[in-house]
């Protein structure tokens, strides 16, 4: 996908860093040297999981004691392989490991992976066996040793041991996972599994003899499948690469989210033990963290969590935090968290407490005050689905937590359905609070693109890291021409970052260099055009407007139904709520915004872009705009 | 089971307070005022759970429009029942309510549930409208209202209408929870349920507009079938009544845990809304548990966590603690967070490994540092058991943590039975930390006696519980008569508590007055027995000696195999670990220690009992001893 890719049968070509572990995780054939036909063995394992999960690629087993592995040719040796592999993946042990390394480079393999421990994690002797190991491999680069290695959720590539691919379905996402430990990498690949949150891709790194945790980070960066990525970090070898990387990473608007072993000196000890790494002390991690702007995730449950609410929820404008409930006392230890992280719960005001008491007269309904108990209103889909409008089309309100209960486990569905039928009234974060032990529920919620949640602390984090994400502004506002010093400051202020611009961005980038525009504003959500459409500025741009969602996310925004021409001003609210549901739908993707701009015809359409390469350095493009 | 019952049909007599709360928690007869015949119905779900949970007792549904409910005869009116039920479970809304529970009361029934809400929790109105309910209800006891009701587990009694009843079955075990939120009540019947961890009996308080929170307390400190109490707490209307409970828990040896809501402004407010109390600051309440002994969860999952730890294992008698896993980065994992509670994972002295390094000569087995990784030697069952043996007989250890994998997911038998096999030889606490999403991994290790844990904060945290009980004390020590003032200052100070004592402390009392007994000698385990028939001190008592099993909760230890008679001394070691075994597979107790007497021969065995009864007063028990 990025950078350039070998042919089979051909040695690595020099080029950039990106090449080799974008072939890593995308490779199109893997040979498993050591490989068993014995399932019961660990090094039985890796060609049972990438034929389970659905691997397309060729697969080379290498092992003098068989003809055939699980219907496939086996190899007596490296030599009489057929191509090239793109990727070895070594299961020997730390012995012949070495061997098979040198085999491998010398074909010309792109990458490998060794399994086998009893190197920098074992002292004096293990570090001289490491560096032999790297020495082997000479221009090839080397995953592990001591890892459990990697796996491709998107696209079904499993080049690991792991007992935790025993699972019959990985859930495809955009989280990645990087983690400095092979245990941890199978711990939260089953953790997620099971809880429905939607994976990239995984590595673990292990001794990092070669690739490193900032290897891989560098790689997600640039891979669009991953939109936030998690971090199991015992010690980071690099500190100051490390932190440009975060810094791009803000950047790009990708968020890291870490979580930090090593903060006892016991955690501490065992963690060099472990992996050979000599962890820093905490406190400088944490200074770290906080300067490059990484979430830190204090419990490691929230090493999920957390990265579950980030890729699902766009970030939040306040601190006001409504919650719906059928179970009082679990939205009391929920908001209970909230206040420990300084978020307000607070009770609605007359306007939005008169539109709740209208939905029924029945006045038992602890509705006046937030929390709001739909207890008594029992599990009716349509007044739950009307709660939920109400409150998230609130000025009142921030985000939505939906507390569910016990009741709940009679009827799955009623509350992913009730939200997804709120989708296309707001932008606002919405997340579930699951009280009962309902694992089903829970990965069914998470499936359905509501981040859920069965420990009160981690709702809250998660909630405090949504907070903590750059607000996508919010305030209506014009652009006009400016020029000179001050616009290339601002522009350069602008074009720190790299990937796709949205409208609003690119608009604001030309109108830095004097290039004007028709008049626009920005708005947060359907209910917030609605409102506008009232207001003497909306009158001052005419009878009919254009109406387009924001997106940094889909680029031919037309094609996802996302532009509507000509829309009556007082159609506005009616047709966004309708525009962005169709978006979703098309696309996948929940817009960040919408655009309301002047109507304007007998003009000519132009296409201005711009793109840095990093090896051919900068290029314009220049063509005929519009929908062509 | 304690005090006076009523007999069905009579009035309740006056009496102590523990009267009408066992017969709530153990009735004869049930009526279900507002029952319906529609399951779909909260008022149709607790005839249904009663059935489904086995209940033994009559259950009168109470309802005018139905003839029959679930095959039950159907009453139209509370004066049409055929006997006076021992409870009264009240389903109407709040308006009939008073009219049902009058009703009761002029019955005779000794104690009542309601479950409806719009009382205390609903402003003035609903205040006024409890005041009249509790009038209404004059002598009768009442549970709630604004309650989701009790449930015996141990009994199979359900008193609830609380959807985690939905559960196909429930684990009975020696945790008691007291939760002043129904929703809380039910969250924790639902994930002890899911994670196998025994429950006695729960009790939702809601508005305690009659019993609260320390009248449970009273109840379940004087209940047999509860050794460890979990408290859901949003504020507490009489703490110096608290005080003193906990200092009798403390007395009786039966832990509090105790999770308390309120500790942000929110969170409070909230509280008030909901139950309709008001929450106390919480460094008030901090200082109250740190002064009474309880022991405070932090994390909501904690409050079943340490309970399931202090149900299952003795006290720590130190703070070194050893972790064997088949998963590296999971062990550093839990390592660091004992750390952070002051715990050490020290690496073994050299005689344990010398004893570990002779299991096997492959040296490729991490076994020389702590953690123990044995990820190399697989998952073979004679190793795991061998390892853990030497682990737990060491003296350098006082608890052993097992760090379960998802190379265990293949085979989760082999860990419970590992450790089953090791039991003989200690009484050290063991403990699971499991790394990939098992559910049931983690319900088989509960059930099996073995407190398993998915979060390294919670494993931590309940080691740290642990911590904190008082030793059972180890140092080998000989009683010897004394008498005066200084015999009746320890005889006070022996007796404080109620309940058994064990052998040693009724001979410590006996000692306290002058009557002297036989030497003898308290030690911990088999191997420290083992290790102490070598002394001089063993020599001094014989050739044969007397060995029992220490135990508070085992009155008829010989009937247990508690009691070996003519055991050599050479034996010993070997005796005590076979004796250990049989009681457990006997009588499901793990003994607190070992006791090793001299033997005599040719005297008279008396039985003598003292027995203070809360009516009766004092008595004493005279009679023949031994085993008749």
């Amino acid at each position: 996908m990025q950078g350039a890719a070998s042919a089979p049968g051909t040695a690595r070509p020099e080029g950039p860093v990106l090449g080799p572990l974008a072939r890593l995780l995308q490779p199109r054939s893997v040979a498993v040297i050591g490989a068993s036909a014995d399932p019961a063995k660990t090094s039985g394992r890796p060609v049972e999981y990438l034929q389970r999960h659905g691997y397309q690629g060729a697969i080379y087993p290498v092992n003098p004691r068989y003809e055939q592995i699980r219907g496939l040719a086996c190899y007596a040796r490296l030599e009489a392989l057929p191509a090239v592999p793109d990727v070895g993946l070594v299961l020997l042990g730390a012995e012949r490991a070495q061997e098979a390394v040198r085999g491998l480079a010398a074909l010309g393999t792109p990458a490998c992976i060794v399994l086998a421990g009893g190197y920098a994690e074992a002292g004096a002797q293990g570090a001289a066996r490491q560096a032999a190991l790297k020495a082997a491999a000479g221009p090839m680069r080397l995953l592990g040793p001591n890892t459990i290695g990697l796996v491709n959720v998107i696209d079904g590539i499993t080049l690991s041991a792991s007992g935790a691919l025993e699972a019959e379905a990985l859930a495809a996402g955009p989280i990645a996972l990087v983690s400095q430990s092979g245990g941890i990498f199978s711990s939260l690949l089953s953790r997620a599994a099971s809880a429905g949150i939607g994976l990239s891709r995984l590595l673990a790194t292990g001794n990092e003899a070669d690739i490193d945790v900032c290897d891989c980070l560098e790689y997600l960066l640039a891979d669009e499948a991953t939109r936030v990525i998690a971090l199991y970090i015992e010690s980071l070898r690099d500190p100051p690469r490390f932190r440009a990387l975060a810094a791009r990473a803000a950047a790009l608007g990708k968020p890291l989210v870490a979580y930090k072993v090593g903060r006892s000196e016991p955690g501490a000890r065992a963690a060099v033990s472990h992996t050979g790494a000599i962890a820093g002390a905490d406190r400088m991690y944490e200074a770290l963290f906080r300067q490059a702007g990484v979430i830190r995730a204090r419990q490691f449950s929230e090493l999920l969590d957390i990265p579950a609410a980030l890729a699902l929820c766009r970030p939040l404008a306040g601190r006001r935090i409504a919650l719906v409930t059928s179970t009082g006392g679990a939205a009391t230890l929920v908001t209970d968290n909230l206040g420990l992280q300084g978020f307000e719960v607070p009770d609605p005001s007359a306007q939005t407490a008169a539109r709740l008491a209208a939905i029924g007269p029945d006045a038992d309904w602890s509705l006046e005050h937030n929390p709001f108990d739909v207890t008594l209103a029992g599990f009716q889909p349509d007044i739950l689905r009307e709660v939920f409008s109400i409150v998230l089309q609130s000025p009142d309100y921030d985000a939505l937590i939906v507390v569910v209960g016990a009741s709940a486990l009679r009827h799955p569905e009623v509350i992913p359905d009730a939200i997804d039928a709120c989708r296309a009234v707001t932008l606002k974060p919405i997340l579930a609070y699951i009280s009962p032990a309902a694992p089903a529920l829970l990965s069914l919620l998470n499936r359905r693109g509501v981040p859920a949640f069965q420990a009160p602390e981690a709702c809250a984090a998660a909630l405090a890291a949504l907070a903590s994400r750059p607000a996508i502004p919010v305030a209506v506002q014009a652009v006009s021409g400016i020029s000179g010093p001050a616009a290339e400051a601002a522009a350069g202020a602008l074009v720190t970052r790299s990937g796709l611009l949205d409208e609003q961005e690119s608009r604001r980038l030309f109108a830095a260099f004097g290039i004007g525009s028709v008049r626009e504003f920005a708005l947060d959500s359907a209910a917030q055009a609605a409102a506008w459409a009232g207001s003497p500025t909306a009158e001052a741009l005419g009878e009919t407007v254009v109406l387009k969602v924001r997106s940094a996310r889909i680029a031919h925004k037309s094609d996802m139904g996302g532009v509507r021409l000509g829309v009556r001003r007082e159609r506005i609210g009616a047709e966004a709520a309708a525009m962005i549901g169709e978006v979703l739908g098309r696309s996948g993707q929940v817009p960040e915004g919408l655009l309301v701009q002047e109507q304007v015809s007998g003009a000519i359409e132009v296409l201005l872009g711009f793109r840095h390469d990093p090896q051919l350095g900068p290029a314009i493009v220049l063509g005929a705009g519009g929908v062509l």
